[in-house]
């Protein structure tokens, strides 16, 4: 069978303006002589809806966005995916569905049945597993009709301490019944950078443990925190991937399921390079699906500014990003000159707003209130609260986004100041390492000195104090973000961490450092998640406990 | 059988304090001649661990725990609640388990079956759902054990457009078979001012079916925005409720369950009463729990710092709560004298800092940029902003917990500045509707004037610029409230609230004002949670998108 794959990049919730982009892609496929065009998981609503799934106004338009995507489905057929009611007595409301189109009609239902709910994921929330299976037929084909997680059911849980495998169903085991002719998998499958081979193996996997051809179709695009990377795929009965879609773009390809030809691959690409590309995307998708053009940001001099302006650049132009040079009494000025050079290499707007004279304000009419106290943190976080202000009046005023600059490595230990350096939309880096920041910037700098290059050698500092150091209260970052790694991602406990070789004091701050702070984070910006465990909504930790 | 009724306030990961109260109930159990002592779910851990429970260690030591809690049991048995470890081959890693535990070992375990997954629960994730039933026998007597929602299968969808029951499985009708002597229910239930009597008609409707006791054991205490409001119960064979303990503290009691004697009940107090006493204890806990005791917030002359002061010093002690006055240029002479009169009732410390000299000179710092530009919303947020520095300030310094004041009706339609008035580490008020807000000063009002008259009286105003109301932009908030209620409470279509007779125009302005704000709320402070759909973790709205 002629199969296309249509991998695009939804808005959650524009029913009018997903039906058109499927719409269109239904008369390219038919164009280009397919008897079948597929799409991506929840295609009609976007992925991830969230309780939006919970209004009856949204669940009735999506149910008409699919007719009408059906009503263009003649001469070929499609699957899309939709939330769907459960018609059953019990059970949950919906099901997580995909739609088997043709003839202008609904031809038929396949539920989804292993319902990712860990991490970032939180499907039975609203979805009722599916517990019976059927295939699609069509133009005498059999067609086995799986929704990403489906085929997962080999994984093991995802916290590793049981030997466990996660699910109790195969629905391939199922559906191998009825000996279908391939499998179509529409899916929904974010990018992370460790995971990044694991989606291919489990899918060539599965094509060979029963010798059957798989089409695989994932979104593409950035739904706030998550970043969707496409690569979709064909693979051969024989496991072979033979067609591989584009990363972190839109794509189209059409393909003989019986007679697939050559292999067509992407290029290959180092981790680094996804994670810039994926970064981009997640930029200019957060802006461009929220109705926005232009960002601000604060430039310190330091790496972290300056990685996020270039990304902002890429994602946004130059002419749509207007920073802000913001010293204190404590800027050197090498940072002022660093940050003025990267401002004029970019070709972006930017002022200098010295901080001193509001400072000082604050600090005159706590005089009285502060008699007899020392110098403290509260005086560094006051610069840089003084640094938010003037960046959210930039926002406020032309209606730019801020854009926070915080790495992984600081949000984790909670450097950073509540309500000053923590402010912003949208938090760029805040699941990059440290480490990573710095093979980010000789990524960005492979051609030519984008980012001076005495920002990236110079001792990381946040200048809230003279001769400050990040080092003067942290290890260094190979070790930090080691440590952090082990503890966050890994979930090992301060003894295993310990085991690995690092100093035990060290290995104890530091996790007391992230458990006592996840009351800062709870307050931070989205993040942008290229990692297996980022911050936000994917790690829920109490706020208050003794653990 | 006689049983104790041991409800308890936890602090989630206290396993050496959880223990030790325990430990302690036990005790005195044993010597009140009971045969059983009930203890809440999770109580080894606290409700709700979140994602602690993917820590292996975590795990391991609430074994360890249940172990020591055991031997603590000779001559009476205990009933505990905790995770463990699902030794099947398939499945999620953890059951959430009730452990009976009789000479000194466990004696045998029964895992949740409907795992709550909706609002604020989120059980699917963690815990695998049981599907073995079993009951209990001790002293001759056999007790089907049950996990808090195990008793609430026949409730239907939380989304009430199907018109499904939530669950497949009813844990009572399988436990039927083996004719238990009575039922027990461990169960972490928190308080919402709208479902007050809706767990206590559950469980007499299941008395009444299985013509059965039930034992119900439900924890006390905050866990951050998660209120639990005890009120345990006894209920009997006919359906009666014989004993019910205490709401908002930890209370114990023994009943017989073959002969429970007379009627004790708990006195019957009104909504406003009931969030009240939620709100201090939400604020004490959070305290308490995070190893705080101090409270800062700023008193604006305003109903909500009024209210909020009034709580923190009921929770915390007039010795406790340190406010500041921030006027403005806008401040009215009588805003500042509301305030000073509250604080003066309330005998807490307070100081004036006149916040005109620093938005001055943020101003200044601005004024080449904003040449050509008018005055709006920015200048405004400058002031908030301004007001959020100095009360952090305070925090910072002085090891102060920021109080943040804002209702629910301006959380809702993002009346609010981001780093600004939203600021703090606690939201008191965010799920209290301004209406309610009245209500709440009456009722502190009842015997002697706390609040001024005046700060309930005249129109409430943010006074950021001159004679501003909060009626300029918004509907009366009788109306205001009613919209906010139909669309976040109960979930209608801008089309059914409109049907309940309000102005379109008005209906649909409000909605769009509240879809438009989730980024503000995204970044807002934990919120106490007293309705049944409060802001926070129980209501996930996607940031970006078009519906």
């Amino acid at each position: 069978m002629k199969v296309a794959l249509a991998q695009l990049n939804y808005i959650i919730g524009d029913f009018e303006g997903n039906c058109d982009k499927m719409t269109g892609a239904v008369e390219r496929a038919k164009q280009a002589g397919a008897d079948l065009v597929v799409f991506s998981e929840l295609s009609v609503t976007g992925y991830y809806p969230h309780d939006l799934l919970e209004k009856k106004e949204f669940i009735r338009m999506a149910e008409e966005t699919v007719r009408r995507i059906a009503r263009s489905c003649r001469g070929i057929a499609a699957i899309v995916g939709a939330p769907r009611i459960n018609d059953n007595e019990r059970g949950k409301t919906l099901y997580n569905s995909a739609f088997f189109l043709a003839d202008g009609k609904i031809q038929s239902v396949h539920n989804k049945t292993l319902l990712p709910t860990y991490d970032v994921f939180d499907e039975y929330r609203h979805f009722e597993p599916n517990s019976e299976f059927h295939v699609a037929e069509y133009k005498g084909e059999r067609i086995a009709v799986t929704i990403c997680e489906d085929l997962w059911d080999e994984q093991p849980t995802a916290n590793e301490f049981g030997k466990n495998k996660l699910y109790r169903i195969s629905p391939m085991e199922e559906l191998a019944g009825p000996n279908p002719d391939f499998v179509v998998n529409i899916s929904a499958s974010p990018f992370s950078y460790n995971q990044e081979n694991w989606r291919k193996d489990v899918l060539v996997h599965k094509a060979k443990k029963y010798h059957i051809p798989i089409v695989y179709v994932n979104q593409t695009g950035a739904q706030t925190e998550l970043i969707f990377d496409g690569g979709s795929v064909f693979i051969d009965a024989g496991g072979e991937i033979v067609k591989e879609l584009k990363y972190f773009e839109e794509d189209f390809l059409t393909v003989d399921t019986g007679n697939p030809g050559d292999a067509e691959l992407q290029p290959v690409t180092g981790r680094i390079e996804k994670i810039h590309d994926a970064l981009v995307l997640g930029i200019r998708d957060y802006f461009g699906k929220a109705g926005f053009r232009q960002a601000t940001l604060g430039l310190s001099g330091g790496i972290d500014s300056a990685i996020t302006a270039v990304l902002a650049v890429e994602a946004l132009g130059a002419e749509n990003v207007r920073v802000l040079l913001l010293p204190s009494r404590y800027s050197s000025d090498h940072s002022l000159e660093d940050a003025r050079q990267l401002a004029e290499n970019l070709k972006i707007k930017y002022d200098i707003v010295p901080i001193q004279e509001v400072v000082d304000a604050f600090e005159k009419g706590l005089t009285s209130l502060f008699e007899g106290t020392r110098q403290d943190i509260t005086e560094e976080n006051i610069q840089a609260r003084a640094r938010g202000i003037y960046l959210m009046a930039i926002s406020n005023k032309f209606g730019h986004i801020l854009l926070n600059t915080t790495n992984k490595s600081e949000c984790a230990v909670g450097y950073g100041t509540l309500y000053g350096d923590m402010n912003g939309g949208l938090a760029v880096l805040g699941d990059v390492y440290k480490t990573d920041i710095f093979r980010l910037a000789r990524f960005m700098n492979r051609e030519r000195e984008v980012i001076p290059e005495n920002t990236i050698v110079k001792p990381p500092s946040a200048e809230l104090r003279p001769d400050q150091k990040d080092t003067d209260s942290l290890p260094e970052y190979e070790i930090l973000d080691e440590i952090l790694f082990s503890f966050i991602e890994q979930n090992l406990s301060p003894g295993e961490i310990e085991g690995k070789g690092f100093d035990p004091e060290v290995v104890r701050k530091v996790i007391r450092m992230v458990n006592t702070t996840e009351y800062k984070r709870f307050q931070a910006a989205p993040i942008l998640r290229v990692s297996s465990k980022a911050f936000g909504f994917g790690r829920k930790m109490p706020l208050v406990g003794r653990y």
